[in-house]
């Protein structure tokens, strides 16, 4: 499937979670076989490409495509998980939201030192959750050189922090202008 | 890879999330390449031989290893959600956790009538969760006869009560007496 079909399996919800923002909503595309198969397939080549030996995905969307991706490259999978999640000895960090704050947790004895660990989410819009999991896994000696998406909102800014802070981006769909 | 070398794979971690509770830890078997690939391997052939025509999974474990088994099989995947997170009209169940209670959700217009839906999740313990996810899914006209699990607790009967309730269970793992 073309990046234009899969584009279209995406559904727009407007208003949520507040008035004024459209929400692209990925669980049209989770729910089409096809569509979840080349998503993740894209998604594969990029992580390939960018010779990752391991794939990290945030709590909880980044998950559905994380894991998913690790499975096809037969690499492992680290959770970024929210505070309270993990049963060991975690590292956290701290970061903000539009409205407040969130957390981030990791346990590092699951990266080796150099390791290369690309970063796979749903969606960046300001880059706030993806710049603090490339620090978190990065404090704990990961080799994080790579962010990859399904969908980007580029008016946001978040691939541009993201480069900014030596991170390179790639999302298989843009949403502009709306 | 064999189920004992899979088993192998998981962390035991005592005393949480309370005092006196081995915790089966899947973040080391996350971690491993290799035998994540088994895993989804595995469960993907389970859910093959169940005729399932879509995989529904539970936040947050269950989004890791059900997306995974729906990629292997080309089918979609039905995020079964924790409240609030979802971005249109759902239906949701309550239900009983030890200490307090909890809600599921679903977008039911995500289930076509009469879908043979397979239920993945990385542990039944109780079987509560799953107990409840089965009870949604079927109420938005989901034909659910299979929930399949990393790893089962038997002693906490989780399965027989799912059996209960016109459930097939099958578990890669099982983890007794300790």
């Amino acid at each position: 499937m073309t990046q234009d079909e899969l584009r279209a399996l995406i559904r727009t919800v407007p208003d949520f979670p507040a008035k004024g923002i459209q929400f692209r909503d990925i669980t049209t595309l989770l729910n089409h076989g096809a569509g979840l198969n080349a998503t993740i397939a894209h998604l594969a080549d990029m992580a390939r490409a960018s010779g990752a030996e391991a794939i990290a995905g945030m709590e909880a969307r980044g998950f559905i495509f994380g894991a998913a991706v690790a499975v096809q490259l037969g690499l492992g999978f680290v959770p970024v998980r929210k505070p309270g999640k993990l049963p060991v000895e975690t590292i956290g960090i701290d970061y903000a939201l539009e409205y407040g704050s969130d957390r981030l947790e990791i346990d590092p004895s699951l990266i080796a030192d150099g390791q290369r660990v690309a970063i796979v989410d749903d969606l960046i819009a300001t880059g706030g959750t993806a710049l603090a999991a490339a620090e978190l896994l990065r404090t704990a000696g990961a080799d994080v050189g790579h962010a990859l998406f399904v969908i980007d909102l580029p008016d946001l800014g978040g691939a541009d922090r993201l480069r900014a802070a030596d991170l390179s981006v790639e999302a298989l769909i843009q949403f502009e202008g709306d």
